[in-house]
């Protein structure tokens, strides 16, 4: 199953019932992709079907934005500390055993 | 046709080329997934095998990181700009017709 709860309907009916008159989709993508074409616009426009006095948005991806360099400069800063043996096994990788040094 | 070039071969070539004597792979994707798991690192063996001298490591996938708060920050306050007017068509959207306020 590809999908998170809540779904985006669930989630739009909340925003409602909370009072928002503007609801905005932000699909958490580094670049634009199917899901991002297609699906989830097509999914928040079903959404919005019900609540006909509330406008919507859908945002672009991320893209790119000057702090990534930053994200994967940490995130290799990390990775690297981990197979000197300096820093546990992240979130992301434990249990999957492919965390370390190979030759 | 999914794979940007230069391919990992490439690059990984190029690297021992310029003197590398371990190589970093650090794959740009928000959260694990087939290609971080199986592909990424398949590729990275077949390529290691040319070099046998040279040591890699392929990080895990960017993960949570609290300067993301701020990316998606920006990107929605810079959507809101486009949508009411006040900023340009960002590359992302560009052409696509997206990306405006639905009601």
């Amino acid at each position: 199953k590809e999908l998170a709860e809540p779904t985006i309907k669930e989630a739009f009916g909340k925003c409602v019932q909370q009072g928002a008159s503007r609801i905005i989709v932000s699909p958490y993508f580094l670049s634009p992709g199917r899901h991002w074409k297609q699906d989830i616009p097509s999914l928040a426009a079903e959404a919005s079907k019900e609540h006909s006095n509330v406008a919507y948005i859908v945002t672009a991806p991320l893209g790119l934005h000057e702090l990534m360099v930053d994200i994967m400069n940490d995130r290799i800063k990390y990775c690297l500390r981990h197979v000197a043996g300096d820093a546990d096994e992240c979130a992301v990788c434990a249990g999957t055993g492919k965390c370390h040094l190979y030759s």
